[in-house]
């Protein structure tokens, strides 16, 4: 999945961006819970540590959770932004409210959060379950079939006018979507990594007034 | 520290209620950033994992960051409370709108995020840092100074009637700021403690439809 | 009704704690309009000033309304809870979302109020009316059956997972529903007991600090 | 005080409006707390009662807590506005934020709610108490640099370019405070008394669907 | 359509009030889209400068969008209000909810808009479309079926319990559906209108401190 | 002006990336009213289709009023997008809250409009006028010291972490205060022009179901 995530990202980017995939050295298989999402957190800070001794630019956060976000952003010298978020804030360019269609019906509530969070929830109309567990979205004709009908029955029930995918696992599904439907659709994984791209160009990084400072040293009990 | 935490909260529970308290595994010494409280949770849940197998009845997380409070329902077969989510929710019931005082200023930040997420941001007029790091909290009469000055300067400036004590460092010392301010001041590890007995007594737990129902089986790496 | 509404407080108490059921010695046999309500309040005050003389450590106020809740906290020397406010603060700290099962139609309105002003809003996904007057729930089965569907169909209607009971009457059916519809049921009698049991227990009592200081000595025309 | 508050709204109503001050039968002298509000409310639901056997129009009610007025437009059969209410909502036509200037500090609170209750919470930047007690609202010059001085301080501390007497009884100083501020400085009792007169002339009044439709009979116990 | 409207106005005004009605000079024929009333707003502008030459005490914007309202509070010496904005809060006194029952479905943004800049978006239940065009508006027996049909059905979908008519050019069908459907319905030029008349009564116009105050001079390129 | 704006867009996009900076032919020297802003727009509308027979991709509005916003992407058939919009969107990627420095203090209420309209107003901790209109803005020393101190005064006054320049004029003088006062420093042209390139390389425009559809034929009068 990191392999296909990547190549939407570097299809999006400008000439001179690299793109690296890096998937979590440890943490669920996928992430499904607020258990999985929790357990997956250490995993991705140990990555963007990585990162920062590689020299890289900026991170994207490619799961629609955004785990981790926050000390992420205490940790990396450069902008990290969430799929979630990014797609949140690219939608409310493009019409008057999104829906978002997502994979279980349990990560609903964490989407309805991050949409709040990120002062979203004007134009979050509606967030839809495809009932497709993320390690079964394969881009494939009978899947696609499914979520491209939770997305219309969406448009319909929320009056929405942009679609925002709610899992990286269905970032190359979007262009077919929006062909058939013919309303934006919004994939985090691309507006990620061009909102990054965007925050390097500019040379803008987190804040380093007060929260967002490195953590301060502490001990560590290991179990 | 653990020991002091729970001395507070045996000393207001009911005849027939047992509190133990449990120190994490593993995890940072202190959480005072975003860092520190990621990685604190792992260890948070294991312990429940384990209370799970001891028959515990009932959950109190006691940092006032809450942290993995929704990860914790999921697993937890009784009910999960949060020290900050109990002490917000019990000074509402005392006035008009609350204060907080809190450790490092680059706390506060998750304090609004919290007041937010419990529905407490109408009663919350303002979060404010004693800029004295979690593990300087001992009750002695210089600190309690520091802290008690705080949260006067904090009801004066923000109009409150309340003030919410923004550590379980500090449980000890809020009937002493009480006295002197003459204002309630609560305390999350003993407001969570008993909301827990009164869950508990009235058998309610954490609803199982849907959301916080136990997570899916799931493959995990280890790094 | 009395008898039956404390019953159902004593089912809960710890040891120790004594529950005293008072009918109002004056006002309307039950509560279903704002006019009803804004009669009854005179009473509930009454019973409280009576209460003090008689060294009362805290106080319920067992009408879903809350009649009077921000007069009697200017009276009561010790804490004084609303029903709706404690089942409305209870089930959010239960799952994601509540849905209120109340008595006629025209009630849902002051229900929508108090969840706004309790903050509870965000988590209150629903009102919904089972068009029994309050004077007609008794526990027997058909009426019982009405109010366990309209909760049924409340769940499903707003895609909540808790239950909060919208009227004092109906407290003793709340296990029985819950056990149908395997989704936590609040009643706000019992969580408002045990709350101001907790209260007291933490020595918790209305801020003094202006507003809701004891209420400046009046003159008062009777007519 | 109710003859000067007549005398005021006379002065702006239409030809052929006949303006009628009622004083309560029964209830407390002034109105400073939440137990006078509470005790004020059946004397003003009793003056409905009889407005509606003379064929009153419609209704003012003249405190600044707009006691009872749920349950009034349950009772009238013609509109019924409170002061604060028609107060908030006019200022909101005259600027970008109001401040209220209100006698006491206790009763600050109440201004709070009502501003949110009417939607004109995003209008009012600030309440703030001149500490005068009603009874001693008199327009005589030293009372009125008191009040003047605090509407000035608010219009300084808030930002604010609208002015909103917070009691009946100053309804007489706002032509002059207006003069010296050079903002608009808006009375409720006229707000609301030209309010009324234009909802009766476009024939328009409570709704009878649902909530504010006429209370069902009910017994009533008298202490 | 200019004369019907103002004919709607003239007959609620008291005695002594001058209605004139004025048909912007340039502009769009309707408005029915963000672009027309981009468009229509200078013509707004010059009617209220001629205004200000000719002594008018106050003005009604007679488009539900409001177009130019803030500039045109700049211009004006006396009061200016838009018929959306009056309709709104007018509806806000009548009950729990109202319905704004419209023209064509892509002008429903514009009133969200509206509402949430009013305030009034916690009584606005839903906003609905007739899909009937501004200019096909006529007041015959088949296009108020349709318009009261609409209507009904915004009752039931909402639980709202007052209609706010939302074009101008309904103005005339108001008293009719009300009749028919039994309850409140609000007309924006006759409440702008009347709300204009008690502004001026009052004495009171938009602040000069700030936002409000005329424009600075400058130097406009014409095309 | 306009040339130095073009020439901060153009310095950071990327290769293949054409920027054209052009001139409103017609409306107000420089937009400090809502009077100026509602005149500024027909101006920028004709831009757009001009644009449009030239085949432009995307469009930046550069005045820190977004000036017609809506409008405009009825008629564009790429994305749209104002510089307020970008420049508030991309400071929530940066801290916890942002303070926006702009230019007269009258201009301040179209901000707080905008930060609503946006979801940004949680961000949004203050809004403030360095007191320069906008064509004395130039980056002189002189200037450059008002506006970093305005800046300075913003984030301790607001505790902010982040700065937005809230004009377009300011573009240029981003660096050197991000350099002096250590924080994070947007500036909306180079914001949104990279938001539109973004917007571009993903394949997205505004949605064309519903509002934003082109706006429908009309006759228009030409005064």
């Amino acid at each position: 999945m990191t392999a296909g995530i990547a190549e939407c990202a570097r299809a999006v980017v400008a000439p001179g961006t690299e793109v690296v995939g890096v998937t979590s050295e440890f943490g669920p298989a996928s992430i499904e819970s607020h258990y999985d999402e929790a357990l997956s957190v250490p995993g991705v800070l140990r990555a963007i540590e990585r990162g920062e001794h590689e020299g890289v630019s900026g991170y994207v956060i490619a799961c629609f959770g955004d785990p981790g976000l926050d000390a992420a952003r205490e940790l990396a010298s450069g902008p990290v932004v969430g799929i979630a978020e990014a797609a949140m804030h690219t939608a409310s360019f493009l019409g008057r409210g999104f829906s978002v269609v997502t994979t279980l019906g349990r990560t609903m509530g964490r989407a309805v959060d991050l949409a709040e969070h990120y002062g979203m929830q004007r134009f979050c109309r509606g967030i839809h379950a495809c009932d497709i567990a993320v390690l079964d979205l394969h881009d494939d004709p009978d899947v696609r079939k499914v979520v491209t009908e939770a997305c219309r029955d969406a448009l319909e029930a929320d009056g929405s006018d942009v679609i925002v995918l709610g899992c990286a696992g269905m970032a190359d599904m979007g262009a077919l979507i929006s062909t058939e439907l013919e309303v934006p659709v919004v994939d985090g994984v691309t507006a990620a990594t061009l909102t990054v791209q965007s925050l390097v160009a500019m040379g803008l990084r987190t804040s380093q007034r007060g929260e967002f400072a490195p953590p301060p040293p502490k001990d560590y009990l290991t179990g």
